[in-house]
């Protein structure tokens, strides 16, 4: 496991896209029937033109194994902080449970901290009970309601 | 109560930082001594120079009387949609519980919908119980977990 993080190309998008699928609340969100269509590209772009947007792919052995959208949000509360957002956090079925997620995660967190970040959100469904497992093994506590 | 809705400018910073430190968590994270530390200053440009961010006040007898984060994210799951997203929300506190947030907050939501947002998100910190009872009374359901 020596995943390579960086910026997704729209290349990318029917990989992320199928990542984002195969996920027991995406099955029924996603459509992964190439081409594309149009609304994802449309989103691509306008992550793509928005700056402190940016939508990540992990790949192993030249192949998108992970994906992520992380955002850093300016805010005036706690005496004008930058936050970290992280969002649609997936990897490849195949390779779960096999540290891919944790390595992505402290990755964008370091990422995060390095911007300036006095701290990182993200929300996860309350049916996702494996993924709020995930993220406290992480170090991330649930100190919020998310609506 | 008639409140008029729009884009923070400079000049309302102090009022909103006031706002921002009358709050049972807030007092101990905020410093609303004149002039303002420059980190609020400099959040609040970031905020106006990033697209789909806006930092808005209410206005009631031309006094600002609330605030609110208000971002517009684009994302590639659910087909490429769009959300909304609110963050810290305050209403003065002397005009708490007369329905200033209720309706400030249905206002933001409809501007989301307006934007083509399928749905619209925030947290609230495990202690605001109060606040938890606003949220549910607006609409919002407790779905996910925030961490």
């Amino acid at each position: 496991m020596n995943s390579i993080y960086r910026d997704a190309t729209e290349a990318d998008l029917p990989a992320i896209v199928v990542l984002l699928a195969d996920d027991d609340l995406g099955i029924s969100r996603e459509n992964p029937t190439l081409p594309l269509v149009q609304s994802y590209m449309d989103a691509f772009r306008a992550i793509s033109a928005t700056p402190y947007q940016r939508l990540l792919v992990a790949i192993d052995d030249g192949l998108v194994v992970g994906t992520m959208q992380f955002l850093l949000i300016p805010a005036i509360s706690r005496q004008g902080s930058w936050r970290g957002q992280i969002e649609a956090v997936r990897i490849a079925k195949h390779l779960r449970g096999k540290g891919y997620g944790e390595a992505f995660v402290r990755w964008a967190v370091a990422q995060c901290r390095a911007k300036g970040c006095v701290s990182v959100q993200l929300t996860s469904d309350n049916a996702r009970m494996h993924a709020h497992r995930f993220w406290r093994r992480v170090g991330f506590q649930p100190t919020h309601v998310g609506f």
